[in-house]
């Protein structure tokens, strides 16, 4: 009877890692798409994008549904209550990454209305980053690698400072340009979006080598072991 | 012996309340004066507010160790394990909040470099919305009261409608002249940083109503029950 339990809990944590790659892969795709949406100014797509919004927050409902009755039902310990938990907040984080994505679509319906600015460079360039730091830190979280998960962390300099460089850019932009002020906000405000969405991945990398090592390397902390 | 240990956890619960409310005032603080700090030009201020960040961040991973301890040894189930969860949840929040006063004295720091753009009339008017939201939120929360979490959630359009009032008048200026650019979108970006303390002042109150009346009305589930 026992095994028969153990055996449906670990058919139970299966689906739950299920949901929030199947979660993750949606959301990967609307950050792509988003970014597809503001090179090519396509303003169909970016309405695409946002229509996927509720798909994701009801995703999220069902696994923090889902995640409260393995805690409530199943009283898990040690390392399956650390990956239940994980589930929480990685739910969270791509959810706020979905929201991102919404919000450089709605940044890009509006740049459309208005001739483009300038060819853009860096944006690509920091989504690209953006996306690649999400997909690893998923894959860090279903392979449980450390080493991959920190990588992830270390990316995140990357994508603050490509962040840092379109704003100086395209302030100089607008310095140069006044009609240029309101497409120039947007851009940096895209760009933000993309940075937040990197920091949303580098949460999830953060947790996953809590889990991992059992150690919490938040704030810094990964700097004290060192 | 039962009587004792429940006695015992009721303590745990109350302990892991103080601390929540401990982070919730000095976030709440962090906020009142980055917001002073901007409308005086006191860049010390905004130092000190940023010196805070460490022990937010302290705080953070402190009650997620407690959440953490009292899932893992007390298996609490129905109401105190919504309660703990929430915990978990509040302090992320509360963290974000204190991350943006950061961003936020960040610009301030930056803006004093230069002459002042404007007399700011609408950020102190966001900010003191986002400080009400905040403190209510955690309000609601001390006292289970979902009403005036509910009352939180409304005056989210009240922050949304100033942010994107902030946007314009702000763009106006940089329009007319092209000096302004830097300073303009630095601007813009405080009042989006006193939006987004605004919506997690939201998440928070939307989750009390969750722990409350056990109904999750994110993602516009209170629409469907009106």
């Amino acid at each position: 009877m026992q095994g028969h339990t153990d055996t449906h809990f670990e058919e139970e944590l299966r689906d739950l890692k299920a949901e929030i790659l199947k979660m993750g892969a949606i959301v990967e795709e609307m950050i792509a798409r988003s970014t597809q949406a503001l090179v090519a100014r396509d303003s169909h797509m970016a309405e695409e994008v946002m229509s996927q919004d509720p798909e994701v927050n009801q995703l999220e409902m069902g696994i923090d549904e889902r995640c409260l009755q393995l805690l409530a039902l199943r009283q898990p310990a040690a390392s399956d209550l650390r990956f239940i938990i994980l589930g929480l907040k990685i739910s969270k984080d791509l959810e706020r990454m979905g929201d991102l994505s919404v919000d450089i679509c709605q940044q890009v319906t509006q740049l459309n209305l208005e001739p483009q600015l300038k060819p853009y460079q860096d944006l690509p360039r920091l989504a690209a980053t953006a996306q690649r730091m999400v997909k690893q830190a998923l894959d860090s979280f279903v392979k449980r690698d450390a080493e991959l998960a920190n990588q992830v962390c270390e990316m995140d300099d990357e994508a603050d400072d490509l962040k840092d460089q379109i704003f100086q850019d395209v302030v100089t932009i607008m310095q140069k340009e006044t009609e240029a002020a309101a497409r120039g906000v947007r851009l940096i405000l895209v760009a933000r979006h993309l940075e937040r969405i990197a920091d949303h991945a580098t949460n999830i990398a953060e947790e996953v080598i809590f889990m991992v090592n059992g150690k919490d390397i938040r704030h810094g902390g990964a700097k004290l072991r060192h």
